[in-house]
């Protein structure tokens, strides 16, 4: 078990990774200061891989957990699916002394967090996200929420983890398309800070070894997070790279066509683009980033029903657009970026349509 | 105009009372560094009589602002209606630039400061309270929230107010019962902390001269919770005086039949009982809070539907029960009050029976 240290004055948030630790999640909630009733937060699939162990870890530990289960995917990640979870919690006599654990991918710890967040003003949540995404991003720096009709994650809080435990045996179950999607977000994190890490990513290494790759990558995350945990300097901004095309795509497409991850690999090439054409990223770079996206097999071709038009539309009703700004992420050199606040409307057109060939 | 001192370090909130604020509303956001577009969440009383003077002062500001009106009345308090706003907030382009302005009573005040607390992650918010209740106890110290199927306030964030606008002219127009209801906060903080309060309070005093009394009352409030904000030590706790039991009478009877401070009125009486019989509260000290609370034309009779049973139940529901234990704030003295940890649930019975004469 690896632990990752993390900076967040006055709270107390623990981040491990490694094999196993869903087996050991009662006693490191012990350790973590929790204590009583607790609702596990899942879905349909998760459930049934993991559910019971989570149970009897915690069991055992002394704790008196609840298995709350939500359907897989997106459409979960709803207000009124947090309404039914918070009247289940309080059916079952949640308080102000009990905590939630999410147990599952990102739309179980974003919707679980935000519960979370808002039941009785905030009580302690405890991720172990069972995904790629979800360990190396979405389950640390405590953004949490839910999608709005006109959006992904236009709903939400900032509410930090007491404990995230990143047990690299569920990845063993996941399917291949969800792993796969998962290093989207790991070779977005190669290009903004680790370029060492993009030559060492490899698509047939055992999931078995990938502990420190994993570790890696949360402290990538939570060393940007600690530096500026509610997206005020800009620094938290450059976890964008990829992500304002990309969630435009997302959006577009319809949530659950096009996976995360994938939408972000499309987003990351035009995002290379635009820091090739305007920002110097030299092409040898790029074309290496573009090599590692096709090597986990993350799609390089725009779906060709989704317009160019639409897919700025969609990205006017982006949290990022501060008073109708662009800001978009931009990477001059493998292992940096900055926001950019010149990148025009036809500079993104253009990138889009380099996404049709 | 009255500015209350208020020390929340790291966060900018200004707390005003007096005379023509909200006509000054749109000097003061600017003054508070707000800018562009903002929504006025209102209902559809206050809209009617305060939405345009309030539109005209952010507008001669330069603000963009659009007023988003929900019904008035206990049920806009829910998660669909705070779901509802957001989408229309999303549809008038409001980004994370923009800020909310809370104009209205206490309902109004909680639903939008916690649309505010949600909407892209957190936005400002403004608070322009209209009832005496939002003006000296709601719409200071950053509890926001809506209620859930089975009680009021169980969901909802922390999220401090930019700025506090407490217009005493906006009091001229408030309906004579939810005038006096509002007392019933004034009378908890002079038993928990300024007994020489009680003395001064007057209920044939004109509307117009309340500034002073807004202040002191914002000033009690805004000292407690700048030293607890988050109900961590227990100091915030007592601002619950005669609520344990009030709630319980509120959620039983159901939203909308006694108006909040009435409730509250029944559950301080309660609290006094238990003060009185185990804490050493003198009689004349309790005696001189009940003829203020009659003298206001607060309840003193509890509805006989409501049966003793099924308000313990109500009660046990309530966030205020920490793992189980009852923790009922009681006053030794007028003007002094702590959280018991040895009132029984006996205790709790023989006060609400004492309502029954």
């Amino acid at each position: 078990m690896i632990e990752v240290p993390v900076d967040l004055p006055g709270r107390a948030c623990r981040l491990l990774a490694g094999p196993g630790l869903l087996a050991q999640a009662g006693t490191l909630c012990a350790e973590a200061g929790l204590h009583g009733t607790c609702a596990i937060i899942t879905d349909e699939n998760v459930g049934r891989l993991h559910g019971a162990a989570a149970t009897q870890s915690l069991a055992t530990a002394g704790f008196a957990p609840r298995v709350l289960t939500v359907p897989a995917g997106e459409n979960s990640k709803s207000l009124s699916a947090a309404e039914d979870l918070i009247d289940r919690m309080l059916d079952a006599g949640l308080d102000r002394g009990s905590f939630v654990v999410a147990l599952g991918g990102g739309v179980v710890g974003d919707l679980a967090g935000f519960v979370a967040a808002i039941y009785l003003r905030g009580i302690p949540c405890v991720q172990i996200p069972t995904s790629i995404v979800a360990q190396v991003d979405s389950s640390v720096g405590g953004k949490t929420g839910v999608n709005a009709r006109a959006g992904k994650n236009l709903i939400g809080a900032f509410h930090q983890p007491r404990l995230v435990l990143a047990d690299t045996l569920t990845l063993e179950t996941l399917p291949d398309r969800e792993y796969r999607e998962g290093f989207a977000e790991v070779i977005k994190h190669s290009v903004i800070r680790d370029a060492a890490m993009l030559e060492e990513l490899d698509p047939a290494a055992p999931r078995a070894d990938l502990a420190p790759l994993i570790a890696r990558n949360i402290a990538i995350k939570a060393a940007i997070v600690s530096q500026d945990e509610e997206e005020r300097t800009g620094l938290r901004a450059l976890l964008n790279f990829g992500h304002t095309v990309g969630h435009a795509i997302e959006n577009a497409a319809g949530y659950g066509r096009l996976l995360h991850g994938e939408a972000i690999s499309l987003g990351m090439y035009a995002a290379l683009f635009v820091s090739e054409k305007k920002y110097g990223l030299p092409r040898e770079q790029a074309d290496k980033v573009r090599a590692k996206l096709r090597a986990y097999g993350l799609p390089v071709v725009l779906p060709p029903d989704l317009g160019t038009d639409a897919l700025l539309s969609a990205m006017r009703h982006d949290k990022k657009f501060a008073a109708g700004q662009i800001r978009y992420v931009v990477a001059p050199h493998l292992g940096e970026a900055f926001v950019a606040d010149d990148v025009t409307e036809d500079d993104i057109r253009a990138a889009i349509d380099s996404l049709r060939k």
